[in-house]
């Protein structure tokens, strides 16, 4: 290990001007890949923020309206503002059309909640779907995000991530999958750990 | 997009068999690789857990004694254990010999929590480093893996995890960096979202 592997996220307290003022500025974070800790990794950012006293709002696309997950569960004993719109799995749907509408329903709400600019982190999981699939328009959801509070943060999860969008976010992440007990032991997802 | 590609830990609501007690299994988790999320996820699966009610403590390794990052203020405040023994990262510090001892009892209050059996999950961040160092033996750690209860998760952070823990864990997932702000645009750690 070399001094060039050291993380400047994991050891913020060296260097004075570190987190200053001069520094900050809001990132469009996008997790991406086949692999597990997408929307995991947005959730422990969404802790960590909360830690600090900072005010962060999710919306969940394509996951079912209504559903209820560890991370909902817990959102909701914090009062961390919390949608989810969606059918499920589109692949699944059997009305696409329907999905379609959803998505651009909650985008709406998205959109108006990043214009608005009184949220410091915003979570838009999964949202890399109706994008991919053409139901919303990577370019209109850039124009958007040009528009946001200078220090707002805003993460986008999901397969599959637009070129665009990837062009446009200052920090991008691929999660790949390594190991996955569901595929080779046939083991199931954990309640409290997977969702 | 085909049904293959559903994630089945992302509709846990559809098959009726998810998530019964035949199916459940405590994890090993391994988040590993050179981008960012690897700790961001483990905390994600605090949260989750945490949302569940789960019984859950962290060990973080190397991390300053006493550092008050975000996820440790969230933490505190939701009265989740939480430790940090270290002096920083390694390849900055003065005296490795110190920063071994301090890898090596903390893996001795980490070991004695996996053994006593409390926890429903129990998060080892940071913990390939002393590892990969050979400071803390991994045959050893793995021993003390397989004695822990059947239910109990545990999830490892850190970058170059070694063969014989990724063999040995049920799920390992790479972070790959694809667009870092530190190295392109000179930004610096952003608090509440990396820290």
């Amino acid at each position: 290990m070399t001094e060039q592997d050291a993380d400047p996220t994991q050891a913020p307290q060296r260097g004075a001007r570190r987190g200053s003022s001069a520094n900050r500025k809001g990132l469009v974070i996008v997790n991406t890949g086949d692999g597990k800790g997408k929307t995991t990794a947005a959730l422990g950012v969404l802790f960590r923020s909360w830690g600090r006293g900072m005010n962060a709002e999710v919306f969940q696309f394509i996951k079912h309206t209504g559903s209820r997950f560890g991370e909902s569960r817990a959102a909701d004993k914090l009062d961390i503002p919390w949608s989810a719109m969606g059918d499920g799995f589109t692949w699944l749907s059997k009305d696409i059309d329907a999905s379609a509408d959803m998505a651009r329903a909650q985008w709406d709400e998205a959109s108006n909640a990043i214009l608005a600019g009184e949220r410091e982190l915003i979570i838009l999981d999964e949202f890399t779907y109706p994008l991919a699939y053409g139901w919303i328009d990577v370019n209109g959801v850039i124009d958007v995000l040009k528009q946001r509070p200078e220090m707002m943060h805003v993460i986008i999860t999901g397969r599959n991530a637009p070129d665009e969008l990837v062009e446009y976010a200052d920090l991008v992440t691929e999660m790949r999958e390594i190991k996955h007990p569901f595929n080779e032991q046939g083991i199931r997802a954990q309640p409290g750990i997977e969702f």
